[in-house]
């Protein structure tokens, strides 16, 4: 599998498409969620996998029957694959899952659409969400469920960085806020030699602005 | 001092001097930093107080010509204080300061310009960063040092909520990842009522993507 950066011009324009292309791989996800009402912050960390599926894959006609949509407006899928280990998981149980998303970019529109799955992480029905691109190259991911919604975005500051954060809406107030920062690294876990510098900073830096 | 939110409409399009008036208050941060290389986050929290200054105020005046800029073009500034403690002093050294920000919106294009500021948080000299703002009311800040360049990205979910991340190159190569969720609390540091719902979620989520 390629380590190399599919989008190596960060000021191109991305598509949902591009999005899944340049996640294809795998990362080692740092994961935080700040609990909004409880001041209480919850790291983890985990492995995610994401594969591309072409048009043609028996599982993107599947979740486009699932919601009622021609698979022909479909421009492709991917397969997500999670591992991972909260700190709150005292039983030490592992948080495992997979799913498949496909993009339904819209007609008249093509940097947004609706991202269709078998299903949400809390959920059995399934589930579509609306995106966007904004003119960042962020993409910005809207989905609404019975008693929450969720708006996250997902970011490349390099081709081998991924971030993305998230904010959840249960009852019109806001709980939780996470915050991820993924690095590619081989298939093995390593990460490779394109990663992020590592030499450190000579004196603790967190923010340019100071707070 | 007010609780509430002076735009409470979050469609409508923000400047930067917009970013500023909703930041006034006082915040309590909960902030994560993700060291790339070295597979750590480090979590902390502080208490940040923004005021704003109008360009009466001589603070503008003073950090323009540090800059060499005509305070004319000034469309206004604040004053920021933060104190903070973080997981990794081991000393109990608290992170204590202040910094004067002044806008300088470009003349042909108000939805961006400089930042400019008396000094970095790890600079002597005085430091002006580049902002836009992004289609989803965002701002982006770019600040280029000696060594380093930090890009930021500010937004506000809702009014007394509001978030930014921030990354750090040096030498090419990206060092920390940081997030940050803050809470307007009164001036005592009590999370008004308006503040984020505090029902807990029947199942814990990480995210609407389940990954």
């Amino acid at each position: 599998m390629s380590q190399t950066a599919i989008n190596p011009n960060p000021n191109a324009p991305l598509d949902a498409l591009d999005f899944f292309r340049n996640s294809a791989g795998t990362w080692r996800s740092q994961r935080v969620t700040h609990h909004l009402a409880f001041r209480r912050a919850e790291v983890g960390e985990s492995t995610i996998r994401v594969e591309m599926l072409d048009n043609s894959d028996p599982r993107i006609a599947e979740i486009c029957a699932m919601h009622a949509i021609d698979p022909a407006q479909a421009a492709g899928g991917a397969h997500i694959a999670w591992k991972g280990l909260m700190e709150w998981d005292k039983a030490d149980e592992n948080h495992e899952g997979q799913s498949v998303m496909v993009i339904v970019p819209d007609p008249d529109a093509p940097g947004s659409g609706q991202l269709l799955r078998e299903r949400g992480y809390a959920e059995t029905a399934p589930v579509a969400g609306r995106y966007h691109i904004d003119n960042d190259n962020g993409m910005v991911l809207t989905t609404e469920y019975e008693t929450m919604s969720s708006t996250e975005r997902f970011w490349f500051p390099s081709g081998n960085l991924r971030m993305r954060t998230s904010t959840l809406q249960r009852f019109g107030g806001y709980n939780t806020a996470t915050f991820c920062t993924e690095v590619r690294v081989s298939e093995d876990g390593n990460v490779p030699q394109a990663a992020p510098d590592t030499a450190p900073a000579a004196t603790p830096i967190y923010s340019a602005l100071g707070w």
